[in-house]
């Protein structure tokens, strides 16, 4: 199962049998001062050079999050949006959890984007799904409901079925929902990464779907976290998961090396690309 | 399914439900000039400071390999077993291709010890086996035979299944032989990965045995070997091996990682006692 994800210029293909892809996921201010001062300014500089070290690095998609307290995100977002899609060519994956930030991006961003994020609960799948439908995007399916974030690896499938079938019933196709089974802190519950990597293989199983990852939650309060990201990684490649929102610079690197031990990459090709690439990564 | 192999003071338990095992590999003078000297010297300094960095840095098992051309093994072998074994107090590894040197270090060495290894071959079968029931030892059974290694998982699997076989009628339990499903370089053969995670995969399912990995030979003559390798320990130990042979300096931490990711590392205690041991590894 397949979606091609379309930007200004280029494409990425999310395939359950291909190479992972990776989302880049540094355009957001979260914990990055600079970037948030910058937003706030109206300045671009950064966020292009962000957006260029990641592409460099190994994105093949951007994520692109606004989320600064007081920031007008509805007028903020398109522009950045836009300036990025046209700067870089590559797809963008829209990052807010505001409707009307999302619906305006929508109607500015190139080609087809990805949505982050839909979930189980009733608000969200009735004012994220219309929109996603109306513009023919792919979205990213949290699996968690009006009840939070289930504890077990059955309640998360239970939930991405939920997705899927309400955004079928709008006639978004399951090619376009990649399903996200989401990851706690492995340092508060030694269940964590077990009750994740269960879901991605159940979800695939039993759906077929592609699924997303944003594996950097998983390590927090932990010494040595990128060693953890990596593993996490790998063992999530490994069952299933084919887009990652994750740092490239940080991380190309393991998931290059697992889509080469899965048999994915012929003559060590896109492994041997990374490395090429790893001088320009610095930023 | 689990072995105890037990040294001079310490134990370390195999077991196909717990936690990994790294049996360090550094004691082994291929490509470690200063090591072959010392060894031809008779000299033990390097070969425990070797065996106390690895021992530090997680080893519960040292693999002891002698293997210097024009070096008298049947002499030299039990030798430097004797005294990392009482030096260390850790269960050893005798790892030779010498049947006469097997049996020489098998008569010094303390407790219960790994015998690496027997294969698929006539030869190896008649002579390796015979002298691990009479110790009562444990042995490491890489799944090639007289035709070589097989390019195949199926392949790969009937030769362990001939070596379990072979051992059950000398009165040898499955508990006690670890299956290696062997690994190429997936620099020459992209399938390399991919065949031996399957093998992993259906011998533990097959047989319910352990499963041991030397991992480094997957990432010969790439870029960045060290990356490849721990991409490739996640993936294995996620499929299912649980005995690594290994240094420790270099990979317990992503080894570490993995198992606090697959649920067996309450409170992450093992992984932090990792990361504590960090500074002392260097050697």
């Amino acid at each position: 199962m397949q979606t091609v994800l379309k930007g200004a210029t280029r494409e990425a293909t999310i395939d359950t049998e291909g190479q992972a892809v990776i989302v880049g996921e540094r355009i957001n201010p979260t914990g990055r001062k600079k970037l948030a001062a910058a937003l706030q300014a109206g300045d671009m500089a950064l966020v292009l050079e962000s957006a260029a070290a990641q592409v460099a690095a190994g994105a093949e998609v951007l994520d692109i999050n606004v989320g600064v307290p007081g920031l007008d995100d509805v007028a903020v977002l398109p522009r950045v949006v836009t300036v990025v899609a046209e700067a870089m060519g590559v797809p963008i994956c829209i990052d807010t959890p505001n409707p009307a930030a999302l619906a305006a991006a929508l109607k500015v961003v190139p080609g087809k984007p990805l949505v982050n994020s839909v979930n189980g609960e009733e608000a969200s799948l009735r004012s994220v799904l219309p929109l996603v439908k109306d513009r023919g995007a792919a979205v990213i399916g949290l699996t968690m409901d009006d009840n939070g974030i289930p504890m077990d690896a059955e309640s998360r499938v239970k939930v991405a079925g939920k997705i899927l079938e309400r955004a079928a019933k709008l006639g978004i196709p399951a090619a376009d929902v990649i399903i996200d089974p989401l990851v706690l802190t492995v340092g508060a519950d030694s269940r964590a990464g077990v009750v994740t990597l269960a879901t991605i293989e159940r979800v695939r199983k039993e759906f077929g779907v592609s699924l997303n990852l944003g594996a950097s939650n998983v390590s927090f309060g932990l010494p040595d976290r990128h060693t953890i990201n990596q593993a996490f990684l790998a063992l999530a490649v490994g069952r299933g998961a084919n887009c990652l929102i994750t740092d490239p610079g940080k991380l190309a690197g393991i998931i290059r090396a697992t889509d080469l031990l899965l048999g994915r990459d012929e003559y060590a090709a896109r492994y041997i690309a990374y490395f090429r690439a790893l001088p320009k990564v610095t930023v």
